[in-house]
């Protein structure tokens, strides 16, 4: 609560300072589309959910990655980077297809002759569908940051297990206007692997962890247990059971609603499902287990500006300084 | 050549430092490949020209590109990001297909009932092509960093023009297992737009700073007129007028080869192709011509680890210290 009483007043205090244009509309959808467009945080390109970053949006990016960088340092992490285009197989066989077939994005290319060729070209100039001219490729976009990680553990972890940090562009084809709601995204991520009881309490410590990142900016954030959502009337068992088996814990910030705030962060705990799929051994030789915990970075971004208000330099002290660390 | 006299000295320095399973190889292709994995500096995913970076290259590139960042912020450019999905119909209208449509990638998603997703499944699970259930979106992979930037020209511009500093993860089609030629890189790009002459001016200082910036690094860079691998037996035409009218220059560094150094930055002038397309005009209401340089980051990384050894902390001092900068 004291986390929401510092929210109102950034938010008022930054308020006075912006342009007389741009009329305050409280937590509206619109509203913080609106505001984010008119101090150049976000640039528009044509596409819901695809819109450029601008300097200070990008800086304040940054500076919260590194914040998550310098607690990920002192759990040992291990840094890799992944192009967003991830090999096709590793989404075949994660089973990502069955449950959230809408979202997931497949790389399409032109294989062919210049006969081909030229009827393509004729195509697009006559703005006409170009569809039937692309070919399926080897790689998918990347649906989470931590897909690309798991084919590299295969094999037998050393006694206590690893822990990996990656940031990647991320794709769900779930084109809206809502801001938070994006077709691209950078996640950054941590990726557990070990026994069961390691992994529990790793994502336990992180949730607590997590909050408390959140709140030391200010941000008034909460752990829930969560569900994803799964593809078809099927997934409404999925997420029941994913509820009830508490397999997913989101963290959420007031940024479009007080009432329904936003996840900026989730939690998810896979069992043995990853460990089995990639072959990654316990020295026991048993299957390893594994979780990973994902901060949206642009969510988190949108948060505080709703939260403390369109400046950065007339944000708090406090969570300027937390940002700088 | 005294930078190549540097080069080689880095280069023996460390190899000493190195496991002895890996065998110095020179310049060769599979000796450089094999050195980035052994060192970790990459890790391959199965795929060609998609592998994850580790820790040591990420931090150097993202030094190197703090380096560049220095320069353009000297020029006063405005810093936007974009996804690497960007809007179709950028790549419609500048005609990119008529030229690289072997090298584009277009983003395809599944739209469909429940039937449909257990017949994606099922081909999903049986190792059949599941190409058939995905449809063309309106997003395709960025194949430069700055194509989302023209769009958002549109209109006219300030006397003098304008800079912007973009970086962005960029596709090409071309699996290979060369090291150098990726399918997914970062591109670090910088956009003029204004009169032909400023632009050429613009252009003219860069080639200059580019070179300037890479020599510092102790790399062996020079530039020279060059041409677009075009598509096609008419391609060769296009790259001969390229190459006549001085249109595209590139830096080179040796990495692979000695004699066939690597191009590791390109500079485009497209004299009012952009401008005409996404009508971006001058104060006069002419219409304006536009520029691009771009650092292929991680081509310039890798020339950095052939030049002067796998191991950061033994290259030459002043190469480390022009990368703290």
């Amino acid at each position: 609560m004291k986390a929401a009483g510092r929210q109102r007043t950034g938010w008022r205090g930054a308020r006075g300072a912006r342009s007389a244009s741009v009329e305050p509309t409280g937590h509206s959808l619109e509203g913080l589309y609106a505001e984010l467009v008119a101090h150049k945080l976000i640039i528009p390109v044509g596409v819901p959910g695809i819109f450029g970053r601008g300097a200070v949006f990008e800086r304040v990016l940054r500076r919260f990655a590194a914040v998550i960088s310098g607690v990920a340092e002192r759990d040992g992490a291990e840094v890799m980077v992944f192009p967003p285009t991830i090999d096709r197989r590793v989404l075949e066989k994660s089973e990502y297809l069955d449950s959230f077939p809408n979202l997931a994005g497949s790389v399409f290319s032109f294989v062919g002759d210049e006969a081909e060729h030229a009827a393509l070209s004729e195509a697009v100039h006559a703005g006409a569908s170009w569809e039937a001219w692309q070919r399926m490729t080897e790689v998918v976009l990347a649906p989470a940051a931590c897909y690309p990680v798991y084919p590299t553990l295969s094999g037998t972890i050393p006694a206590g297990g690893r822990v990996v940090d990656t940031e990647s562009w991320v794709f769900r084809h779930e084109p809206s206007p809502e801001p938070t709601r994006m077709q691209a995204f950078r996640v950054r991520e941590l990726v557990r692997v070990g026994t069961p009881e390691e992994v529990l309490e790793w994502r336990q410590s992180w949730i607590e962890r997590g909050v408390e990142l959140l709140r030391t900016l200010g941000l008034d954030a909460r752990s829930e247990v969560a569900a994803d959502p799964f593809f078809g009337r099927g997934g409404r068992l999925l997420a029941a059971n994913q509820r009830e088996q508490q397999l997913k814990f989101e963290v959420r910030v007031p940024i479009l609603s007080e009432t329904e705030p936003t996840a900026v962060c989730s939690f998810n705990y896979h069992q043995d499902h990853f460990g089995k799929i990639f072959d990654i051994r316990l020295p026991s030789g048993a299957v390893a287990h594994t979780a990973c915990l994902g901060f949206g970075l642009e969510r988190c971004v949108m948060a505080l500006f709703r939260t403390h208000g369109m400046e950065p330099a007339q944000w708090p002290t406090r969570v300027r300084d937390a940002l700088a660390a």
